[in-house]
């Protein structure tokens, strides 16, 4: 990189948050091969129990700021709170509750 | 993934911490291919001017707690509170200031 390039852009994850009361939100940070990298935005949101998220990507969970509970198959209902993370292996369902 | 599989495992980044005053700290968090997500704790750490970071690979890198000033070739100083992120291309040399 030179001098002449474009200079390193910062953003913020908690800015230009949407409104409590949408639904579940998820925006793009980063996209590369074989990774994605989104903020998810929950106010008090809850997945329907009949139709749980199952992907075929491993995803790994941060909680940047508040608090979530999640179901996940074969372990039941975990607290997360703030800086909390676990990895949501490919095809395991699980939910916001 | 069956229920007789592990429980999925919940750990918190903000637990553990290294002491004030060590040096900066790198802690792996996850690794895939394409893909090393880490764990950097500064407590008033600065990179010597003469030896900036250099890496072969792309940095996303972003403030969960704290604050943190970085120098970047070609953009200067940055200021970065807590939720503030950015991409650290491959190559570009950087500073923690």
């Amino acid at each position: 990189m030179s001098e002449d390039d474009q200079a390193v852009m910062v953003r913020n994850l908690l800015a230009d948050l949407p409104l409590a009361g949408a639904e579940e939100s998820f925006s793009p940070i980063l996209e590369r091969r074989g990774l994605r990298i989104e903020r998810i935005v929950s106010h008090g949101h809850a997945t329907p129990a009949d139709r749980p998220y199952q992907q075929a990507e491993d995803e790994w969970v941060m909680v940047v700021a508040g608090a979530a509970r999640l179901w996940l198959d074969g372990t039941g209902e975990v607290e997360l709170g703030r800086g909390d993370h676990l990895l949501i292996p490919s095809g395991l369902r699980h939910r916001v509750t």
